[in-house]
C-alpha cells in the first residue's frame, strides 16, 4: 500500500516536493484491532502549521515519517464485537490506504441519512469549527451585522450561515466571483465583497452602513487589517484561522496594522479558539448541525479530488483557494 | 481666573503650543449651584486621543474650548442643603482655577482617612480601571506570571499588586532604573524589565520562565511585539491603553507584528476596554480597594507637580515617562 511522508519541512509554501509517496506493507493486525480501507481523506489548512517544527496546539509531523489527519474508512476485517466489516468509520490516522486501528480509535458514522464525506466537512471539524467560534465566541445578535473571511470555505460558508440563523445579516469576504456567486446564491449570504477585484475597506464600508459587531477571522492579512476600523463598539472576533501568514518564509515576518489602538477604542474582543477547546460541548453541536443538515437548512458543497495520489495537490491547493466548501480527497469507493 | 483651551489639534507629541492660558471671569452661579475652588487637577494619557478628532469612546476636545478632566475642587460658596463651604469634592470639569457646578455633578470625598488626592489616582479611575482590567478580564490565578507594561505608572503600579493578591507571579516593564527599583522594593513586584537598557523579549524570557498567562496591556509597540511569543496558551490580554500609538503623526501608522498567528496557536483572548465598561460594579470595586489602602497592603505614588501654569507640562511629561505612579497637578491648598 501507499503512504505520504513528509519529505522535508517547507519553507514558504509547501510543493509537490514536500510530500514522498513510499510503498509499504499493510500493518499487522491483532485479534483486537481492526482493518481499514482509507475511503476519504481531509486536508486541512491547519496542517501546514505542523509541518514546521515551532511548538503548536499539535504536534508538528516529523520528516520522514507519514502525515496524518481525519479520515473517513471502511472496516475490512474485524473480530471485534463493536465493529464489522463494511462499517464506516472515521479516525485520526496516517496518509495511507489501509489503516490497523483499535476500536476506541474509531467513531462509527450512521450512513443511512447523509453523505459519509459530511463527517470531514459540515458534521465534522469545520462545522463544529464554526459552530463554537461563532456561537460560543461571535455571538452574533438579532440585526448585528457579521463579517465572515473565507466564506466560501469549509469552515467560513457554515459560521456565516450560523450567524444568519441568530438574526445576523451576514457578509462574506472571497476571492472570486464564482464564489462570491456562490455565497449569496446558494448559501443565501447577505453580500459579498470579493478581495481580488475591489477594496475591502471600501467593499466593506458600503455593504456593512451599520458597521460590523462580528468579524470571523479566518484570513489575517492586509484583509483583516482593513477590517479593524470598521468594527463597532464591543465587536467580537472570533480568531479561527490566519492561512495568510501560514506560509511565510523563514525570513518573512507577519507585518502589518498593530491592533492595539482600534481594538481599545471600540473595546473589540478577540480570541484564538480550536475546536478541541469545546470537545464537552460536541454532541449538542453535532446534534444541531445533524437537525439543520436534514432540514436542508444548512447548505455545505464538498470540492474532491479524486485518487490517492492526488492528496499533495488537494493540500498545496487550500492556500490558492482552489476549493469551494470541504476540500477532501477520494481515495477508494467504499465496498457495499 | 485662569482657564486652558485646546490651542489647536497636535500632529504627532504634543507642545505647549498646543495650549493657551486664557483669562475668563468666574462664571455665576445660580441659587442652586455651589462655586468651586480647584485644588487637584488629573492628566491622563487618554486625554491624548480626544485632542484628535477622529471618533473614539469619548467626545474630541473643542479647539478653542476649554480642556477637561477629573478635579478635585473645595466648595467655596454653597446656599444648597448637600454641600456646605469647606467640603471636598470631585467631578469632571474644564481646566480653570474656580467651577460652578451643580451638587448632582459632584462626588463628595471623605477627608478624614485618605490623602484626598488618592480620588485621583488608586482610589479614582487609575485604580478602578486597573481592577477590571486585571480582575474581570485578566483573571490571574494562584501561580500564574502576570506581565504589566507601564507598571511604575498610575494603572500599572495598581495592576500589578493586584495580580499579586491573588497568587501570581507579577513583573513589570518599565522605563528606567529607578522605576524597576521602585516597583521591586516598595511594591513587591517580583522582578522588572527595563525597556530601555534591556532586549524585552530577552528579558521576560528570563525572568518568566513559565511564560506569561496573563499581559496587561498599557503600551502597544514593539514592547508588545516582544510579549506576543511569550504568551502561554489559554494567555488573556486586558487591553488596557497603547500609549505608544497616540503621538502617531497624521503620515505615521502603527505597524508592527500582526497578532493572529500567535494569537491563534496559544488560543489567546484579547479584549480592550475602559472603566465605563464596569459602572455597575464600580462601588464594590471603590470599597476593596479603599480596604486594601487602609490596611496599607496596596501602595501608590503621586508625582505632584504644583501650580495651573504646570498643567501643560505635566501633560506633556507622560509620553516621556516622567512620572512615578499617578501624575496629578496641585493647583491650590484647600481651605482649612
Amino acid at each position: 500500500m501507499r503512504q505520504i511522508i513528509l519529505k522535508g519541512r517547507p519553507d514558504g509554501m509547501p510543493s509537490l516536493d514536500t510530500f514522498q509517496f513510499i510503498n509499504e506493507d499493510v500493518p499487522d493486525r491483532n485479534q483486537d484491532e481492526v482493518l481499514l480501507k482509507t475511503l476519504y481523506l481531509s486536508v486541512d489548512p491547519y496542517m501546514r502549521g505542523r509541518m514546521s517544527d515551532e511548538p503548536s496546539y499539535v504536534k508538528p509531523f516529523e520528516v520522514g515519517k507519514p502525515l496524518n489527519g481525519r479520515i473517513i474508512a471502511q472496516v475490512i476485517e474485524s473480530k471485534v464485537d463493536k465493529l464489522k466489516e463494511g462499517d464506516i468509520v472515521t479516525g485520526i490516522f496516517p496518509w495511507q490506504e489501509y489503516i490497523v486501528a483499535f476500536p476506541n480509535e474509531l467513531r462509527r458514522l450512521d450512513v443511512h441519512e447523509l453523505p459519509i464525506s459530511s463527517a470531514l466537512g459540515v458534521l465534522g471539524t469545520p462545522g463544529l469549527t464554526a459552530y463554537f467560534g461563532m456561537y460560543h465566541i461571535g455571538e452574533p445578535k438579532e440585526g448585528e451585522t457579521v463579517v465572515v473571511s473565507s466564506a466560501a470555505g469549509a469552515v467560513g460558508s457554515i459560521a456565516g450561515q450560523l450567524a444568519q440563523k441568530r438574526g445576523a445579516r451576514v457578509v462574506g469576504i472571497v476571492g472570486s466571483r464564482t464564489k462570491a456567486d456562490y455565497i449569496i446564491e446558494t448559501l443565501g449570504f447577505d453580500d459579498a465583497v470579493n478581495y481580488k477585484n475591489e477594496d475591502v475597506g471600501k467593499g466593506l464600508k458600503t455593504k456593512c452602513p451599520d458597521g460590523i459587531d462580528v468579524y470571523f477571522e479566518n484570513v489575517g492579512g492586509e484583509i483583516s487589517d482593513d477590517v479593524w476600523p470598521l468594527l463597532n463598539t464591543f465587536a467580537r472576533v472570533p480568531l479561527c484561522g490566519a492561512i495568510s501568514a501560514y506560509n511565510l518564509a523563514s525570513d518573512e515576518e507577519d507585518i502589518g496594522t498593530r491592533v492595539q489602538w482600534p481594538f481599545l477604542k471600540a473595546r473589540i474582543k478577540m480570541q484564538g479558539f480550536i475546536v478541541g477547546d469545546y470537545s464537552e460541548h460536541f454532541s449538542d453541536a453535532y446534534k444541531e448541525l445533524t437537525q439543520l443538515v436534514k432540514k436542508d437548512e444548512l447548505h455545505f458543497e464538498e470540492t474532491i479530488l479524486e485518487g490517492f495520489d492526488r492528496v499533495p495537490e488537494a493540500f498545496i491547493g487550500l492556500f490558492s483557494g482552489d476549493n469551494i466548501g470541504k476540500q477532501l480527497v477520494k481515495v477508494a469507493e467504499p465496498d457495499k
